[in-house]
């Protein structure tokens, strides 16, 4: 029985992907361009174990054994083909039937980008697994190939730090991959507070919503010619320079244009309601009353909201979030820094006065709306873990309790 | 002592107008088309009256005396050229005070368009009061022109019917001008339902507004010179042809794609809430269990929903509005005709079975946030109103009470 475990971060795209060309492949329409958070608190950890003692080839997800769906099966075909091109056919390894038991270190339901995280960990601990290494491989990048076909953001969850998705050009997809803009140690100043919220209402899936968007919005096709190739390019020479405001007005365009095109679908497609409103507005007035872009927002497909920000303002971007939507009883902080959440009252008094001189976007409490907060850096990609870290009986292939 | 006295309707965009060519001018970036409403409920009446014994040009709205605005200001100038033109520099009229009352049938805070209705009957007061007619002039549209540079959307608000608002090419906007596409007999069967919703939150300024996704989004540029142009062409269409799919789903894109793009501006400008989602989740499904497109909505730069129907299907939308938006008390609703809001129990199931299967866009009750429906439809333009319908005291020149 022979085991490999690995540990994948998740990521939160500045330039948005919306819309795929070629939906068997999984290739986008237009780049896009993500920030590799660090693993300290949103991770998630898969083992593969393999030996002929296995019966057959199963998945446990978080404790849940699951079927094997399309995209795990292509995954697993894949990286079996990647295996014998590299070892040839007779590895014995190849020939086994797989336990694989993946968990994820933050609640799944909370929709944070865990299919990103979850197939880039597949193909990393497969990878590792079956011994196979990007430098051993003629076409570099194809464990990204691989795991943008598992989930399209998966390829961004292989690297760490600022990690852009090329559209690519080839027909079969190969130069549709993950390449790393600047590593985990570029910016330590950066800090993502991803808030939360409350999800009442399901979301259209982001799959079937891209489907529809490029069936019916005329706005779609402009953003993916002509938009976005413009902001990448903008994007990456932000984070080149480690220039926020260039950099915070990007990512709040990117995501309002992204929920833009999802409104100009038809059925629309709403992913901000009317907290999402509150949240955008109180980061304006934020800015507004620093005379700077201070703290940025950016929302996915569904109600979470993710606050960019640089290190001497966590603090206040927390502060300011915890007294506008606050718990009805304790709100989950986690941090690896303490916050301190005493609220200035200047601070507090420019806000208000803000948004009483400006009749829109008015900023307003909204009970327990945001139900926790994550406080985290940028980081790096996929790792290596030990036997004893495990999430496998090795002698038995079943997963531990 | 002289007196003139007109009424003129609203009108609802279909094709919407946002962006403004030239500021001074008021011309805009692309082309639009509305519906104008019947006057029976939704109407401005305005009366100009003129004598040597004024003292001064005064303005009354709604009761309330008010400074003379630049835009009043720039069409009583304009109107005043025009006459000119038309009787010679020396008639007795031009070099009288004037005192122009106007009221409007609905409340003004409902955000009904009444700056349309307004423009548009101050523009036919004073041409009555000074004694031109379209046919008078050189130029036509002469009066239109001077409508648009009150409020862009009034010279829509002239004409009957279906009323084009034409972008123009003209660098001194003469051609800028609104033309009908079809009278007000043309589709008996069109009816509109306004659903004034709550108004506790204010909106930013349609004004600022456009000016502001102007400067911000490239979506706007886009829609401006390549959707629109196709779209005016189909909606024209669609009219013609009294084809309610055509028309219907076209002004829920055209609604659609207009919040879209305030989405894409920085800072984005949200019109739709919570409530607006519900709206357009309820006319989805209710298309849905149709198989066909039997309702459309629109929103404008405010929190109302006006829904598009054909005359058989106004007594289920009207109901489904009451049933998923119940009054805490009684919901006030204005019709010329009598309307049973009796609900199908088969409709409402199918709606209800609907919305389970489709997790996303699920319609739920919202109490209390429509306050008001009015039940209408396409109607003429301005009218001329006789001596007996002036708002003002003909001997003293004063408002009546």
């Amino acid at each position: 029985m022979q085991v490999a475990t690995c540990s994948a971060p998740t990521n939160i795209a500045v330039i948005k992907y919306w819309g795929k060309d070629n939906v068997a492949l999984n290739t986008p329409i237009s780049s896009s361009l993500s920030v590799t958070l660090q693993q300290d608190q949103l991770r998630t950890t898969t083992s593969v174990v393999g030996g002929s003692a296995l019966q057959t080839t199963r998945l446990w997800l978080n404790g849940q054994e699951q079927p094997i769906n399309h995209r795990v099966a292509v995954v697993l075909h894949e990286m079996k083909q990647l295996a014998q091109r590299v070892h040839g056919k007779n590895e014995e390894k190849l020939n086994t039937h797989l336990h694989i038991v993946s968990t994820n270190s933050f609640p799944t339901a909370a929709g944070l980008a865990s299919s990103a995280a979850g197939y880039a960990c597949l193909v990393a601990t497969l990878a590792e697994f079956y011994g196979i290494s990007e430098t051993d491989e003629e076409f570099p990048g194809h464990l990204s190939a691989i795991a943008r076909q598992g989930s399209g953001s998966a390829c961004r969850s292989l690297s760490g730090g600022f990690v852009a998705w090329q559209k690519g050009e080839r027909p079969d997809g190969h130069d549709s991959i993950a390449v790393q803009v600047a590593d985990e140690r570029h910016w330590p100043e950066l800090c993502a507070v991803v808030c939360v919220a409350d999800d009442a209402q399901k979301d259209t899936s982001s799959c079937i919503g891209m489907q529809l968007t490029k069936a019916t919005s005329p706005l779609l096709t402009y953003r993916a010619k002509t938009v976005v190739p413009e902001r990448m390019k903008r994007m990456e020479m932000a984070i080149l320079a480690r220039d926020f405001e260039a950099f915070g007005t990007l990512t709040m365009q990117e995501s309002n244009q992204f929920h833009a095109v999802c409104l100009d679908t038809l059925p629309p497609i709403f992913y901000l309601n009317d907290t999402s409103r509150q949240i955008i507005a109180l980061v304006h007035r934020y800015n507004e009353q620093a005379g700077r872009v201070q703290a940025a927002y950016t929302f996915d497909a569904g109600p979470n909201a993710v606050l960019f920000t640089e290190g001497p303002h966590v603090q206040e971007v927390v502060s300011l979030v915890h007294h506008y939507f606050p718990p009805s009883s304790e709100m989950l902080i986690r941090s690896s820094t303490l916050i301190d959440r005493t609220l200035s009252t200047a601070l507090l008094a420019k806000i208000e006065a803000l948004s009483k001189c400006n009749k829109s976007l008015q900023v307003s409490h909204v009970l327990d709306s945001v139900k926790m907060i994550y406080v985290t850096r940028v980081g790096g990609g996929t790792q290596v873990l030990s036997t004893g870290e495990a999430l496998v009986d090795i002698s038995t292939g079943e997963p531990l309790p």
